[in-house]
């Protein structure tokens, strides 16, 4: 094994130490172009999005969702015409002014978000309520000059990202299509990626600019930070007004659309699913989405060599027919010892090694990757073996991330500071008001998430903070 | 029938009114984005893009080549390090000044291509002879500044494209990638998307800013133009030495690597496969790229309603099982008429049509695309019977391709000008002088394109043009 190959910081130890050498070791991102925030994604990470974003166009296909490609650039006069909208991205977008030598008549932006490069073309698609609903996705990149320290991933200013965009006759069908976003997470991000969340109603003054509603799904990272994970919002018929979005109903009159928009964040989810499934060996990438499953590693000296690389064959063609996303390790340069520690970091969950005494006894030794447990399996009982084991990862990588996902009460303003200081979310009453979470910013760095999209629990009592009459409760942390 | 459905230009006779018709019409692009160049893809677009771009990642991939993404921005140093490559695309680039309401301090270009993004970071990567070869791709996109009249797909602001980036310890080992980029093109390009090309060595003065031999895949649209589809670079030595890209040999020596890179376009293609392949019912798109291979029509009335969708359904099952891109168009409001043309437009490349009548006889009508003949298919020979008129679909659209790739050699001047004006290439002696290329394009509005990559045929007499002693056999054409 290698110096460089090995991890050299604790995870529970330093966190963003831990983090930036797992990026560079397992070849997930490489933090050194030149340009603040903007990072080059390797194969590692290349390979899983890969998998994550067959998932998700998978389910936005069978939902009725149509794919369609829009540019990456707005025209500035598209992106003034909702006034919030702007507003609110003013201070977040990088501006493209002029082409070889020649000022541009109008500036492009590029796009932070893609409602104003869509929905002057949905004005001219829709003209009937038989078009109704009408979605589209796309999967591409935005941007954002994120002011803030960046990280890779986590808060960069080029992203990757999935963005929905629906059109329906009722605000009740927009209703529904948030919980069919909701759903849609759960199936993915959750049981594929392991990844638990809570999907949060922002406050008034937190919304998505030109939203009527906006709701959040956020996770919990194992430095107890408050990770947003994707977003979905319900922009009722602001945009459908100012961009004229409307269709002929049965009943002969024209009416506007109400619209909802869904963005589930690529970069963030994988950023998320590096720092919650990993440990002080490396990457854990979740079975589903792991680009190569099951590695076979052949054991032999110079006189087994032969037969050992026959039946190492045989098994990459067996598995690979059985649809494992199988690969074999038969680089001549490295030792096994060496080939484990590689794999390890770079997470893929089973590792095969397959050498004459395994042969002798028909069996291949099978050690997962996140107990790092080695038993030894029968061939014929190997497909069901390694079935059962993906699952157990499945499970186990879900239960380890809900451990994070810390929701804890609190009575007072003492005591949600102390809560605070222990990670996740923390719940308490609250009046609803923004100079509240103000102040709880500026003496905590803590801000208020939001309520809860599923269960809105109306508060009895006082507002934790200024002790008034709580409206809700609300749900409190330190975020990304 | 809707009249809004049915095409009303004739291909043959208005060819670019045709295309923008078929555009349209077949959900493949809207030209009405506010933004000279930029489009939006549609469904029929997209969904044909996505197998397009799984075979090429899947052959780079099986070929040694990594995935990995580059940011879309270049910043402008970089771009510039490389002399004759900032020379080259100055007049083309899209300039990021500004992010919110700060200038930057230094301008990023939206980039053109990749190399000045990527190099820098190869030079951090490669260590060692051990890593060598190094390829990597990326999918995506890239902008340029046409300005040229813009056409969507073939000659837009904004392309999509695959681009490979490998590194080599000698020069035999770049010019051995070039044969493997012609053969990847060969397998995917040829056989999957029926379109032929020549691999044209393009000449001194027209190569890629900064490469030491261009070489440009090249083919026949249906009004005679050329249109390039595709590129590979021998870079040389030239990046490597400005990005200062080299490795330590075994001999204890540092060295510079040479270097390629590949660009299948992907817009292009898909427009020179509307173009080639469409007919005056709108498109057909060859069955190894189409997303629907085989769509069901159930034909029925009250009484038979019930029994014929059961069957369809069951089909549909059946078929899907076998690995068939299969769809049943079960949509009520609309009539087997309508559905059929529908169906037609969008180029799907075999229809069956069950109904009552084929169901007593353990039949379905099958009707394939390109000739839109039907025949009677009894239900167990219908798996081997798709795969023969997939095959066929796909020999008779390559064989109408190939009519179209025209090649036609021309002795003197007079003779060149009459059969540019037949369409596709001409073949003439040439003195490989740029000063004779101009007068051509002057007098003609043709191109020299290059010569031959695989058969240099040596010039025995005199340059077409300016009657001196010829050089080298060229490929002359109008192009896109």
């Amino acid at each position: 094994m290698s110096e460089e190959l090995g991890m050299t910081v604790k995870k529970s130890e330093k966190f963003m130490d831990w983090y930036y050498e797992v990026l560079q070791k397992a070849e997930v991102v490489d933090i050194r172009f030149k340009a603040k925030g903007f990072d080059v994604y390797l194969p590692t990470a290349m390979r899983t999005i890969r998998e994550m974003e067959r998932l998700f166009a998978e389910e936005l296909d069978s939902t009725g969702h149509l794919p369609v490609m829009f540019p990456i650039i707005i025209p500035e006069s598209n992106l003034k015409t909702e006034e919030e909208h702007i507003k609110g991205f003013a201070r977040e977008v990088f501006w493209i002014t002029h082409a070889g030598a020649n000022k541009l008549e109008e500036r492009y932006a590029l796009r932070p978000t893609s409602e104003t490069a869509m929905y002057p073309l949905y004005s001219l698609w829709l003209r009937s309520h038989l078009q109704l609903p009408m979605k589209f996705y796309q999967s591409g990149r935005v941007w954002r000059y994120e002011t803030k320290m960046t990280r890779p991933l986590l808060r960069p200013r080029e992203f990757r990202w999935f963005e929905t965009h629906c059109a329906f006759k009722t605000n009740e069908d927009a209703i529904a299509q948030v919980e069919q976003d909701m759903e849609i997470f759960k199936k993915i991000v959750t049981d594929n990626f392991c990844l638990p969340f809570l999907l949060i109603k922002r406050t008034e003054w937190d919304k998505f600019p030109g939203a009527e509603e906006t709701y959040a799904f956020e996770t919990v990272l194992p430095d107890g930070k408050i990770l947003q994970i994707g977003t979905t919002h319900n922009l009722g018929q602001k945009f459908a007004k100012v961009f004229d979005v409307k269709y002929l109903d049965s009943d002969g009159k024209k009416k506007y659309v109400y619209q909802t928009c869904y963005g589930p964040g690529i970069s963030r989810m994988l950023g998320a699913m590096i720092t919650i499934h990993g440990d002080d060996k490396g990457l854990i990438i979740p079975p589903a989405v792991a680009a190569v499953q099951v590695v076979i590693i052949p054991i032999y000296t110079g006189n087994t060599k032969a037969d050992v690389m026959k039946k190492a064959g045989e098994l990459l063609g067996s598995l690979a027919e059985k649809d494992f996303r199988v690969d074999l390790d038969d680089r001549e340069q490295y030792t096994p010892g060496f080939k484990f520690h590689e794999w390890e970091l770079k997470g893929v969950p089973i590792r095969i090694e397959i050498g004459p005494k395994d042969m002798e006894k028909g069996c291949v030794s099978v050690v997962r990757r996140d107990f790092r447990e080695r038993i030894s399996v029968p061939e014929d009982k190997l497909e069901e073996q390694l079935l059962e084991i993906m699952d157990s990862i499945n499970s186990q990588l879900l239960k380890r991330a809900n451990e994070l996902m810390k929701i804890q009460d609190a009575k007072d303003y003492p005591e949600l500071k102390k809560k605070l200081n222990e990670g996740g979310f923390v719940r308490v009453e609250f009046c609803m008001e923004e100079k509240c979470a103000d102040k709880l910013k500026e003496d905590t760095g803590a801000e208020v998430r939001g309520t809860l999209f599923e269960q809105s629990t109306k508060a009895k009592g006082k507002c934790v903070i200024c002790g008034k009459k709580a409206k809700e409760v609300a749900y409190v942390g330190v975020s990304y």
